[in-house]
């Protein structure tokens, strides 16, 4: 296949595949099974193909000129901004192309729902409803003056100071309501915002900033109920699908830190307005926000250099709790709230680690536990006898659907769940989204699904244990395609796409280097405090929470081989910081989490790199499925 | 005179006038008085004239076209930023125009210098200079986490929270100095810079925002030195003289406030630049700053809202001391820095007065003094048995020399010394800065200039108690301009702009007003507290510093007869500033004389309007100069 292809990913699905130059966007979406719909099959009149082109000016030369109907249809700004019809654009070069909701006919599937940890609230920010006395011509006191009195009277226990922004607001404020008013106020005295609205809750928002997803919830601070969630992939996924390429383009200059910096704050803003809309809270309402992510997304959000985070020894800039106002981010809360990010261990294990230590306190305190929270880098804790000891591994996007030849992400159309009858080789599958009521044929397959569909491939024995797709079964589904051979789950005729959906030898390849990873680090942690054993394996992150345990271990994903001992936490990070986010004593015991997290260096350690090739091997070399009842 | 003119306001000088329509700029400037320099006699070949007109955009019409000696000698975005030759320009309508230092062949003098009064530093910013161990590979500890661990060896009572403004240079400036740097750290801990070199001294700014005029002072807040000076016209003057006018102006709508709160914060960044220029320190070593002014400039210097100081019952938005961060007002401090405002008293009496207090601390302890500040608005404070009374006129700008007939700013050739002859009324004056080796001619008459002036003239019999120019003199000093009796300072032929400068009814009219509203305010204050004389008189502002005792007795400024129990301070107001910027527990002390200071609002009390009336006679109505002996 060596004639010229460009290569197209779609966002927000992630779908990615290589096409002829000249190919238009709508027709490459469908073969490569991205979701962009048309009502006027393609002639430029319905406009509902509307797609924004990522970095429209560097870009501008891998597009064709807007045709006639574009330029009806779409404003000058729109154009410049990147905005164009997919059934009137030929790709001529490498693009991103974001498929906008009102363009897509399928909704997303949001794997970073919130868990159902009950939380008794007991938030960072107050909200006191104060009836403001007007000034008196024989004690002329101050609108501030009078708001601060008026406070003490209910709560004796605050002082409040101003942030400059309520000084702002506060003279309309009192006039329009004639002196009813919401204050919001930190518990540190900070008054962060002053509403006009007395019944309006105060709410706050838990973020998940992950390498390649973004999670959202909007909580009201009072009751901890969660008003609003909302999902987005990164966009940074642009400048490279895991962090060692988004650190590699940052440490070009301070331009490029801020180019990623900003375009991290953007999507943020975007789901700000997602959950504002969904709920009916407005910015101004919106008084506090908690974030978790990994190193680099911490300085890539906060605008900080995270070169460090890609040299020996790996440091950080910071790695204690930072808090900072909205405004100095560019993020659109209330004019007077900060952003708490959780701390950070090492450069390499970050507030999402932290986080998911702080959802899961009962299940691993005081017992032996090892936790795994895999992303597109795959981080490690052992708790064991009242110590913490993490490490970190880079794993790829593989377990999260990404970079497989047919991989996307967990939406619509994304097969899940994989069965192969080992006598006939048919294959099953469960599709997300698919109900009786409305088919939905699968476009790719999810991060879950690889896994089940590799474990079901070894059971079946298409693979061996050590990862090779068999040549020699003499089944149709066995193919070559391009240079590899490839396992086709779904034939051409099932898929929505119109061709097959195969794994191939590279796929699996992706998911040994990852699990080896994974499996190794798990296995050094063990030897380091001694423990043979562990009472159960906690799965973190979004693909942690739809795992089979049996598919697990019958791959090796983890050094434990009883499956009722693998426990999925959902998007335990995301938890945590909606924690952090509704009770503020969660982020003081954050704090003490991240200095008792003792963090093993795998790239120093002298074995790791024999025990990550043992690993590689499913489930493990030493541990072959024969001499699995005998350990 | 009843053709048509326009009136122009040149800056820095504040010298005004009207003219015919048509007039060109440089004659203009010519016949007002106003120092625009020109080499080539109008020819527009030398643009040594260049001078800009505030508000271009709005102005336009007012302004002949380019002349095409224009367009070659200035480029585009100067003409649309209102740069012109002022020998090219006709002005046609009402126009504020700035004379630049490079136009102007004289020097301005500050009148606002710095005093003499001993501080012992004892600054909120502490700077600590430290090396910062490198990363180790075996003990990974974040860049924040190694400086402030250095920072604990240094001093265990700080305990550092980084501004976000830190965290991102940090990296970069390690690298740099291999470790070597400077902290900046605030008594509260707030971490407000990092510097590169370790040599560079911390400094701060004292600002003094006047109606008028603005004085800033660049501290080493280690030494207490004045590193540098710079002073300058309140840009706002555009929009009226005094603050009456400001708070209308900005009562029109959030856009007015916002255009005075940006044309003040550009002001004070040009005085920022200034002082740099001057002391060769860097913005990123200018780490604190504490400001004085009335309350109409305290808000519109943090963007507050003004109007509730212009309605019944006058009330500030905030009086309590506030702290804000200078990139929240777009000051270019060190980018962690705070602007710190020493508190307000009531809606008229501000923190100027508060540093006034500060800075006289030792001269109206235990004792009975009569504080009296006088800018565009008057400020009077009664110090009696521990008790401190304050009270607040509206006085105008006359006695700053602003709005006379011929007033003027304090600068080079202003008269602000006037002896009359009372045999001969032959006048004697002194001129700023005119001496010997470099004779300055006469252009205007500036506040201190004015109260002598009308002291002499009383005197020398020229006028009555009751302020009336005597029209019956036999002298051809006394004349009629326009529809005025007007006294003559300074014939044509000695003037500097070839026409008399004199003192008109009008001009006696406004001293009488500003000087009986002091006087009026004082007596209530002294009725108030039972006390029927002063043990002193403290004259504070820009103009009190240069006012003599005997003029001011002669007049009757102050309810106090005896010259020698009058004294000038000197800047108090600035002055206090750069006590409370240079030691932080003064800061608390402004805070205590907040609470302590009793304000009497004199438009509430029954008998003002009566003592005003009384008070508007020289000295007084009731004290004739026959009477003084007996009182």
């Amino acid at each position: 296949m060596n004639e010229p292809s460009v290569r197209i990913v779609f966002l927000p699905s992630g779908l990615r595949g290589s096409v002829t130059p000249g190919t238009r966007l709508d027709q490459a979406a469908r073969q490569i099974g991205a979701d962009v719909q048309s009502l006027c099959g393609g002639q430029g009149k319905c406009g509902k193909c509307r797609v924004r082109i990522a970095s429209p000016t560097a870009n501008r030369g891998s597009l064709s000129p807007p045709s006639a109907a574009e330029t009806e249809a779409l404003s000058a700004a729109d154009l410049a901004g990147g905005w164009r019809l997919a059934c009137q654009t030929e790709v001529f070069g490498d693009v991103t192309v974001e498929v906008p909701e009102e363009s897509r006919t399928r909704r997303q599937v949001i794997r970073k729902a919130p868990g159902n940890r009950a939380i008794t609230p007991n938030p960072a920010i107050r909200r006191l409803q104060l009836q403001v006395q007007p000034p008196d011509r024989h004690f002329p006191m101050a609108d501030w003056e009078r708001l601060k009195t008026e406070s003490a009277f209910m709560d004796q226990a605050i002082s409040p100071v101003p942030d400059i922004s309520v000084l702002r607001s506060l003279p309309a404020i009192l006039r329009q309501n004639e002196g009813r008013v919401t204050m919001a106020v930190h518990v540190d005295g900070h008054c962060v915002g002053i509403l006009k609205d007395p019944d309006i809750p105060l709410a706050g928002v838990a973020l998940d900033i992950g390498t390649t997803s973004l999670a959202a919830h909007l909580c009201d601070l009072a009751t901890g109920q969660v008003l609003a969630t909302a999902s987005a992939i990164n966009p940074q996924v642009v400048f490279g699908e895991d962090v060692i390429s988004r650190i590699a383009h940052a440490s070009t200059g301070p331009e490029a830190t801020d180019q990623l910096h900003r375009s991290i704050i953007d999507a943020v803003n975007d789901l700000l307005e997602a959950l504002w809309d969904q709920s009916g809270i407005s910015p101004e309402a919106t008084v506090d926000m908690v974030c978790v992510g990994n190193p680099c997304m911490h300085h890539l959000f906060l605008g900080l250099d995270p070169s460090g985070l890609g040299l020996a020894p790996f440091v950080p800039v910071v790695s204690q709790s930072v808090s900072v106002y909205a405004r100095d981010l560019g993020l659109h809360l209330a004019a007077g709230a900060s952003i708490h990010w959780l701390p950070l261990v090492s450069g390499f294990v970050g507030a999402d680690t932290i986080g998911a230590l702080l959802a899961t306190t009962d299940e691993w305190n005081g017992k032996t536990v090892l936790m795994v929270d895999v992303g597109t880098n795959g981080e490690i804790v052992l708790a064991h006898e009242n110590r913490l000891r993490c490490a970190s591994c880079a794993t790829g996007p593989a377990l999260e659907g990404a970079t497989l030849r047919h991989g996307m992400r967990a939406a619509a159309g994304a097969i899940e769940r994989v069965w192969i009858d080992p006598e006939t080789l048919t294959v099953r599958y469960r599709v997300i989204g698919d109900i009786p009521e409305c088919p939905v044929p699968p476009v790719g397959i999810c991060g879950s699904g690889i896994i089940d569909a590799v474990a079901a491939m070894l059971k079946a024995g298409v693979i061996g244990p050590n990862g090779r797709l068999k040549r020699d079964l003499n089944t149709p589904r066995m193919l070559v395609s391009g240079n590899h051979l490839a396992f086709v789950l779904v034939p051409a005729e099932e898929s929505a796409t119109g061709r097959p959906i195969v794994i191939d030898q590279e796929d699996i390849r992706a998911v040994q280097m990852a699990k080896g990873a994974i499996h190794a680090a798990g296995r050094l942690l063990m030897e380091a405090a001694d423990v043979k054993t562990v009472d159960k394996v906690l799965l973190c992150g979004a693909f942690g929470s739809v795992i089979d345990p049996v598919a697990a271990t019958l791959i090796g994903l983890v050094p434990e081989t009883a499956p009722e001992r693998i426990v999925a936490t959902g998007n335990a990070a995301g938890d945590g910081a909606r924690l952090a986010l509704l009770d503020r004593t969660r982020r003081v015991e954050a704090a003490r989490l991240a200095l008792r997290l003792e963090y093993l260096e795998l790239t120093l350690h002298p074995r790791f790199q024999r025990e990550f090739a043992m690993a590689m091997f499913f489930p493990h070399k030493e541990t072959m499925p024969s001499e699995k009842e005998t350990r």
